[in-house]
């Protein structure tokens, strides 16, 4: 089965130790998720991880994540690490991180929450936990339901 | 970048030449695109192909397909081979395949179509073209449009 043989890139990025499960939506989170996938792409999901249990990995050829998409891969999948590969090595390697507060990443899942009522109000959490990520909204007060389907 | 190897599965199967863009749109397909995922499964995404450009494949461990699957898949990917692996060899390789006649496998999209009105009349289409498939509602007449969103 010689297609299986995933070769090493040239230039690109390596997102390893995402939660299982997690992987398509980190792909939606960087809008690779639909027909606009103009350079390969592998996903494994469900591998075995050394580090515990199992574990997704997304490889994205000539592509280098945009801060801001790091910033919400964080938010799902706060064990992930982000490997840039230029030149076939790695030539950046860090950990996502979730800061002490979120803004502007996710919309407040209380269609009764100002952040919700045509306001100009971006809205904007507290973290109150990294991991699993727990975001209490400033506004309202309500936890974050859903992070995933929340991002905007 | 060890994790990437992608070694060879000993019970499973692999789908080879979808076009390119439906990956997930098979997997979905093949109900693995949730939190539901137990086992290996790897996508490759615009990868290229010896037979001709670029194609995506998928590759599930511990899996062999229902039959029904393979015909949906036959909608969407209409070039693609299924292979099912059985203690590491290839015990069994075939084309997907298109009848001339899809019954029960997609809803038609006309909304006013009579399969659409409540009565228990189960959608049929002709199959005027297999590649890529043009599928004609025989109540209507109409031609069904975006075939892969309207899978049952």
């Amino acid at each position: 089965m010689k297609e299986f043989k995933v070769t090493p890139i040239r230039n690109g990025t390596v997102i390893d130790h995402i939660e299982c499960g997690m992987a398509l939506k980190v792909l939606r989170i960087i809008g690779l998720d639909g027909d606009n996938v103009q350079s390969p792409v592998s996903i494994l999901m469900h591998v075995p991880s050394k580090k515990s249990g199992w574990k997704d990995v997304l490889k994205v050829e000539d592509r280098e994540l945009d801060p801001k998409d790091v910033d919400k891969i964080a938010l799902i999948a706060p064990k992930a690490t982000i490997n840039i590969i230029r030149d076939f090595n790695v030539a950046e390697k860090h950990n996502v991180r979730l800061g002490d507060v979120v803004k502007g990443k996710a919309r407040c899942s209380n269609p009764n929450c100002i952040t919700n009522l045509r306001e100009p109000v971006e809205p904007e959490f507290n973290v109150e936990s990294k991991n699993p990520p727990v975001l209490r909204c400033l506004y309202c007060d309500r936890i974050l339901d859903n992070i995933a389907d929340n991002l905007i």
